[in-house]
């Protein structure tokens, strides 16, 4: 099967926006052994749009636009299908029951631009959308699968994984198995080092490394004649991947991240965790808050900015920060000690350092210490994290979560 | 003059790299007034970067290729380019030197693959590399131009700029002004039907509506003579869509964001903030934490996700929550006016409320209640927000920063 992906979008043509949907798209369709040879970006213009899709049909077996099924007018990408289709928009009941709840509840009055959002080609297949307006579409015609997705990709996202994907994987007859293994805490060119040998000796399973701040991911893949014989061929290679990756290794998953798992441990495990955030000013606590059930063992926490709140908040000696400086080993100790102490939490992470672009207290920026208080007592790590502010904070939140993970261990 | 880009690399059609270049390129093609209608992304394979050549000399005049000039089997580009164009390729004689000079400092040897990336197509003009080795090629034939530049962004990016733009200047004679607005707090839908009449009687300047999770833009864009006569025309159409669009707008710029606009207004105003966040659990500060300098008034605050913690930390009354429930008007208040007490200082925002996907308390997943407590006393606002559990929190932590830009006004 040979696939097209159409991005449809003037904003990308004037470069406002970057397609990210089209490469997470591109890799679902790769796990399935989808071959794409063309990716095209076009405007919201009818006229261009049409000879796009007169384009894939003569040489696409499956056509993907996203974007263009919003409420204005300028969204044009479902009326335009329609018309290459030679169907009507008609009106999927479910897609335009959630508009009218939706406008009920924000009590926003429907426009007939919001109704176009429940629309799709007649005698094609809806495709819901679970976080969005726009429903989507599945149409044939000659052979050729055309699908219409929205644009956002908190929608369009969750639309492939949950609706597009596993339509296809009935058409398709290629079986794959891959896992995505994510690491954090060694270089890129680290891990490719490491890995080299197992990556020149393999061809089925295949192994790729892929960086995706501030983590790495290697996604080892196998073909075979059934799902479970391309697990199987998986499984060793991957458990391979992991011993040489050692202690940087932290969960499976597509979309892992370092929170979602560490997140879940501290729940299943009924441990309870607090922290008192400097550099970071809260972003460890967000990122915690992102756990769904996270309030079971996260009663709340601290941003100490300010030195003076060091002290007001969770009791850090002045004469700690006096004499050691607010970053420092026994600054970053008593931080986590102290909102330990406060809150009455199994843990307690404390994070001081410099998230720059300045200097401070003649330190440079991405010089971070954290403090891990628990019940085998308190650890501290240095770090030096490269950079701009936000990725120094971003790397210093990481290590917060890699710390922790790695105290559950024991 | 109507451009065409195309991206080549097996590497994106799998989604492996995410392309950065085309959007870099076009922002730089739209400042000059250059329309571009078409973008694909195409694989290291001949026939096709051919059929795509072809495709684009009948309809562009300026076709820019990016990716597949380095020293590997699989980067075809210049050959492929050379042989549409009926050229040989011959070899640039300033590239070369630095090839070897590189070489002879990293002490490789130069193998023949290195010297093809001093090559361009015979006839044409050399685009120097500044930060790569992979020389870049301008040529023309029957009026068309055709360009070739570096795929790793830092070649990429420099060449555009520094080379390839300054080139194009002296093609074209359009000149294009155009800004920004920034606002929050409206639907996209609504906004639209809002502007619709504007829109609709305007041609120079023209109106776009952009849907930047979770602000809404709109860009208006004039084309004239010169820069000074574009930006006569763009000010009085923005000045009216901002006067359609009312108390949602919060600022001008293509990246703005309301934590850096309201930030930068506390700390020019000498204003000081903390907070007390519940549902989002620190999102709210460590946004501010994003804005340089937001030290001098931020001094710290917390995270109050117990209700026990906001009792403890900020002293809101045990009684209120029993009495009116931790989703409610009242904790909100008293949240913001005991984090305001505890840190003094002369904003405090408290954010409490459902966050989900589970209902809290018999409220439904998306209502909050965000407290303001300031100098003129303390306001209350309910919000019933859209979207996943980190929607929901996202648009709960811009409607704090809304009000508080609201409140700065008076």
């Amino acid at each position: 099967m040979q696939a097209e992906i159409i991005a449809v979008g003037t904003e990308m043509l004037l470069g406002e926006i970057t397609d990210t949907n089209s490469p997470y798209l591109a890799r679902q369709l790769a796990q399935l052994g989808i071959d794409i040879y063309y990716q095209e970006t076009v405007g919201d213009n009818p006229q261009r749009i049409t000879a796009l899709l007169q384009q894939a049909s003569q040489r696409s077996d499956l056509v993907i636009l996203s974007g263009g099924l919003g409420p204005t007018a300028d969204d044009v990408t479902k009326r335009t299908v329609a018309e290459f289709l030679h169907q009507p928009l008609v009106t999927n009941a479910q897609a335009k029951e959630k508009l009218t709840a939706t406008a009920a509840r924000l009590q926003h009055a429907l426009t007939p631009n919001n109704l176009v959002q429940a629309q799709l080609p007649a005698g094609g297949e809806p495709l819901p959308n679970r976080t969005g307006l726009a429903v989507g579409s599945w149409n044939v015609m000659q052979g050729t699968i055309y699908v219409t997705l929205p644009g956002p990709p908190q929608e369009f996202k969750p639309m492939v994984s949950e609706q597009l994907i596993p339509r296809l994987a009935q058409h398709t007859h290629k079986v794959l198995a891959s896992t995505m293994l994510r690491f954090y805490g060694l270089t890129e060119s680290v891990i490719a080092t490491k890995l080299a040998p197992l990556i020149d000796a393999q061809t089925n399973p295949t192994i790729a490394i892929y960086y995706q701040f501030p983590d790495i991911a290697v996604r080892v893949t196998a073909q075979a004649a059934d799902h479970a014989a391309a697990e199987q061929l998986v499984a060793p290679v991957a458990a391979q991947v992991k011993d040489l990756l050692g202690d940087a290794y932290y969960g499976t998953g597509e979309h892992g991240s370092l929170a979602q798992v560490v997140g879940q441990q501290l729940i299943a495990r009924h441990l309870t965790i607090t922290a008192a955030e400097s550099l970071t000013a809260g972003e460890f606590q967000a990122s915690l808050g992102t756990v769904s059930g996270i309030s079971a063992v996260f009663p709340g926490g601290f941003v100490t900015y300010a030195p003076a709140q060091k002290t007001a908040m969770i009791g850090v000696p002045a004469a700690t920060i006096k004499q050691y400086g607010v970053v420092s080993r026994e600054t970053a100790a008593a931080m986590a000690e102290g909102a330990r102490a406060k809150v009455g939490t199994d843990y307690a992470l404390g994070f001081t350092g410099v998230a720059g672009p300045d200097t401070l207290e003649g330190q440079p920026a991405g010089t971070v210490f954290i403090g891990l208080a628990g019940p085998q007592g308190t650890t501290v790590q240095e770090f030096h994290l490269l950079g701009s502010r936000n990725e120094v904070r971003a790397r210093a939140v990481a290590w917060g979560f890699k710390m922790l993970q790695n105290a559950l261990k024991n």
